[in-house]
């Protein structure tokens, strides 16, 4: 399989909104250098989730893991987000789309942002 | 000296986003049981970051750090806050005012992060 990662956040009309994403994805396309690396954004930058996944699959990738960087858990990550996939699945009925927990919702995350918070 | 911690985050008309901050919060305060700990936000919900802090200044702290929890930084990080920081520090001069950068600025959290999109 060829696999791709998407790193799915929020989006800005700020250009140098992005750049923690872009930083992530650098480090990510450096551990695993196999994988195809890309950045997608739920609204006001391009590209959107759809359009970032069809042009991994035109690239030949046939596997994707979607991590979706919201801090916090509202109305985008529980709402937007599944009706994204669900498109996307049906787009595309032979990829494989696994979708991670929002990082922040994932435990490592919250203990570091406390951590960040007491460092001296 | 009396400390207090705020987690500054965006806000959110769902009150289910705010459930990473207040999980964030819980782990500072088990952790720095001596520190009082707040979240306050920049818009959409209360209490805002100049109320978060007079809030604590009344319950005798004089020392307050604050953690922006913006993944991405755009206006909200670089332009917004330093003008309410101002506000703040003119309202209470005498307050020691730490404000950390924000998580999307501190490597161990893109690296954490380039972590969790990798995971097995």
């Amino acid at each position: 399989m060829k696999h791709g990662i998407v790193l799915f956040g929020h989006g800005s009309r700020d250009p140098a909104w992005r750049a923690p994403m872009d930083a992530v994805a650098l480090r990510v396309a450096q551990r695993a250098p196999e994988a195809t690396v890309a950045c997608a954004f739920l609204e006001l930058q391009a590209p959107d989730l759809p359009s970032a996944v069809d042009q991994l699959v035109r690239e030949g990738v046939d596997a994707i893991r979607v991590l979706p960087m919201f801090l916090g858990v509202g109305r985008h990550a529980r709402e937007d987000l599944p009706v994204i996939l669900q498109e996307i699945r049906a787009q595309h009925p032979g990829l494989a789309l696994e979708v991670l927990p929002a990082v922040g919702e994932q435990p490592a995350l919250l203990d570091l942002m406390a951590e960040l918070a007491l460092a001296r």
